[in-house]
């Protein structure tokens, strides 16, 4: 009884890393794609399952196996160096894109260089890569060969902010601050101090304090410049989950439905935000395992001063799930298949 | 072998809760008191314990028994609406009080009844109580009968801000941004839905965003006005500790060592601020289960931005630590005791 | 596209509560039903969501209701005395009945009253109702009015030892230990210090040692004695989850493949159970939000040992999860219906 | 006002690792030693911590550096190949040493062979190490050159069982079943996938099912046989503590008052062991940070099934505090100093 007579074939590179895994997992609840694991390296090791599970097809992660396999979309969920890597090969093979890492995303050779502290080694793709936003890129993620998936935290900033910087309505000359939070899944599967068990669990901290190699990503979607924008990392003992509260100034705003009114304006048909009634925020349950991204807040008339809470689920809305929409939107399937 | 010939008697009415039972671990090392519990209401249930431990003498939370047995100090780690009962008929007894709820922390009734929403029911002892921060307060604390110890959240942003506020560094017309995050014990040890296991483990979750009753004892103490200051409470998974990611703008700083002479001077003989070099900042395990309050930053020339982050054991320098300290104050002993 | 023509309508009673919300949770991925609330007491808080989500059809938790709606199956996720209340209105009024609780479980009302400390309010439904373990019990839930939904500890227990019951290769004699443990969810969502996260996160500990309420639900079904089978229940610090560590002795097994053919021929088509290879066992990841009952052991030929692992996720398979199984064989749907 | 005159120089190899960390935090509270780094390899990072903290004074993990600075005692906070190689060397310099590691806790060479996989390099002192756990071996430390400091589990397998194997009361043919529940620092700091946060956090696991390491050290100081004692390690997501629940049958004890009698009369004068009424246990918070092995049980006389839970800090009773402890015997200070 499915309802698509052919399936696509889709591949995911990294399949063993955390947003690989939610990709497979997403992936096999979608009727319209038959997926692939593309084998790369073997960094980590597999969970050991129970007998009698038939294993996805795997293949190697070259470009001779996804032609002879009719891949239309690969997902490189890889660290930057091997989707820099890899994409180019795909592309030459006629396989679209989605690229999970932060190899794609800035269009600029330099920031790209300064950020990620290593020259990019395929920069003529720069130009032609798509950020993946749907809510502010739908058209041409449709046209696009490769999509740059938006990093975790840039999501939730860009989904929460870019309504009211379209709607003029900041005090830019305050400054924008997103004081963001995220769970471990986010600094990958690779096991190292910073992510072991004893050194977070019951701790809380902050990391990469003005440094962080997302914060070009949202300068460069939103137009926001650099001083204007300051963003904290931080680490939550927990698995999933980011939630951004982001402390702004607006003008010139009697009420609070003023602001919804102007979220609500922007995201009438987007099928993945959310928006609270004003005085209301989501926590990390609200986004649990969803594609959404929840948006609420909290004003103050007198001051102007505007707390906005936007919440998503890193390996879903923040990595794999948007990857998944991005994917429907290339292969023309319904936008929100297999994610809600 | 022990350094005090006399040992003074102090009591602790609350004992159940979490800050009382910090408290009685605190006091149970401290070499020169004796300790007694003072049984008010049984709200909560004892923890059920080994044989043969010898229990702690248990008095009625009266000024009678008070008085019978000698105390010379009284911790109230109740509820307001208990420490505004009690605390008056303590002093009355001539015992002196340190109070670890809100009651007496605010100077001006009106003040208290905005963001407390109940009337104060001993208003007359607002103008007499010392707002209990030592590295603020010192000489006040030691002539003082009755210490309003203060809030954990006030404690880490006064020791944080504080000093560049009196070195007038601070461009105040940007305004002072305090993301706050704090372990559960800070909400009390009586059973909630907010504070329930399955609500709180793998979530985070901002509230009081704006009316925190935390905001106006800040505002007092720190001479900042409403407008200047955004302060937002948010619920880590962890059982203690507070983090502050502190956000503000300075003016005609050059380099980030003068920030931190400006905290080196401030707290050269404090014995429980730990600053960081610039550029390193404190997690929340740096001061787990201690008295201290560690204050690191990290400065951007550029745009005279300052990220301040600010961390404390909720439960010691936040509550039962500090009120051990102003205590130590109070009886004439070294400040350290029985806290390092 | 829906392959169902027509949606059979199913109610749910106690939806507030963690099994509650995890039925809803299902049902909503259900082609095949349409889900309505039943409110019956509002004793804990709903969630603040997100604007512009359609609410499911609510009415009374009562048999008129039930008629008017045309509600084929309710389920009870209600304490016992609310389902020992509720199953006869609804059975009466012919609506089928699924009780989550464990009002229905024990065959005979002696036992019910000497291990739930109060005497059964409807006992002349005890005979009539069927437990529900679709692995040992599917003819008769075909059949049933009222399927007694298992306990979550019980479901572990009865899928990892009975089938090495019943091929006859335990020694009895020496006993069978079930060391279990359970995340908090188990408890219910009503606030109680015990389940508060302070009180839980960190810590690990034993309760109702030798004496839980589902020690007799094993006993009846497994036809083992209460010395033969030794239980004990532990909390751990993390939401869902149950795993059972059992370990038996058997007899005359000279392979561990011969326990593995044991398992295999009996769960051979059963859609929810899994086995692992010899050494092997799962952890609570393997079955986390899934329908899954997973089994492992160690077997050590010498002394005849035979440590089982068995997991289930407590919400789903341990309860709501197993419920619309039973719905499935109530309502002669495809078993796997929404579970996979 | 010191009481000791003259303070015993002590030193620490390992000390970056959980169980150095924590003899570090023991030893600075400890009045009579004075603590040494012994620098040995780097393999994990220091924490990064504030300014102005005088740093411990460091030197090499050489015979010759330990002779020079006058040392007494040496901690080997170490793997067992790490300890194989300096436990030599310190002992020929005329350095006492409290060896943390598995290295020389079994008699037996082969023994050592089987369970640790590896050969043993310095097997001519297995018979001179002295097996630490003073509870039962007080005399025999004192007069060490060389103390085996004990595993976390052994350490409350042994104090929860030895007892009642002395007293004869136990069903040796019945088995004895220790299902073992342990904190992630018990795996040490090194960063594994194992133990990174995202696979343990809401998480449990068994592993080294009937393998573990530690059996056969409960073996040679129980006197029980393999045969007899059922081990499982576990997981749990938490950072300390080790939980056994220990499963035994006795043999004509008619009152739970009985088994009481044996282990005070056992106990009697030991300051680190605490026993429980009869029915009730300890959980892991009775005793976290301090150096106690609290035991309690539950017996049903009809089945003669006793079900004995025992808790320790893995840190401190289970590994560092019974060092100290052993430190303290082997240098004639009181036993309990600097561990209450």
């Amino acid at each position: 009884v499915n309802k698509y007579s052919k399936l696509h074939r889709v591949g995911v590179v990294g399949f063993r890393g955390y947003s690989g895994a939610e990709l497979l997992r997403l992936l096999g609840h979608h009727p319209g794609v038959e997926t692939y694991l593309l084998e790369h390296r073997s960094e980590t090791e597999m969970r050991r399952g129970p007998l009698g599970v038939r294993p996805l097809k795997t293949v190697p992660a070259t470009a001779a196996a996804a032609i002879e396999e009719g891949l239309a979309v690969v997902f490189l969920a890889t660290p930057a160096e091997v989707s820099m890597e890899l994409a180019p090969l795909y592309l030459k093979a006629g396989v679209k894109v989605v690229d999970l890492s932060g190899a794609y995303r800035l269009k600029d050779v330099d920031t790209f260089a300064r950020w990620y502290s290593e020259d990019h080694t395929s920069p003529h793709l720069l130009e032609e890569a798509v950020y993946g936003l749907p809510e502010f890129n739908r058209d041409a993620i449709r046209q696009a060969r490769l999509v740059a998936n938006p990093g975790c935290y840039p999501t939730a900033a860009n989904l929460a902010i870019r309504p009211l910087i379209e709607a003029d309505v900041i005090d830019r000359s305050r400054g924008i601050v997103c004081d963001a939070k995220s769970g471990v899944t986010g600094a990958g599967r690779k096991p190292t101090l910073k992510t072991s068990f004893s050194e977070v669990a019951g701790n809380f901290s902050a990391y990469s304090i003005l440094k962080h190699r997302h914060v070009p990503e949202v300068l460069q979607t939103s137009g926001l410049g650099e001083r204007e924008f300051t963003f904290v990392a931080q680490l939550l003992p927990i698995n999933r989950g980011i939630l951004e509260t982001i402390h702004i100034r607006v003008q010139r705003i009697k009420q609070a439905v003023e602001l919804l009114a102007i979220y609500e304006e922007r995201y009438e048909n987007e099928p993945f935000v959310r928006l609270y009634a004003p005085g209301a925020v989501p926590d990390l349950f609200s986004v649990n395992r969803t594609n959404f991204c929840d948006i609420g807040f909290v004003f103050d008339v007198e001051s102007q001063r505007v707390v906005i809470v936007a919440a998503i689920d890193n390996l879903v809305k923040g990595a794999a799930g948007q990857a998944v929409q991005n994917m429907n939107l290339l292969l023309d399937l319904p936008e929100t298949e297999g994610l809600l």
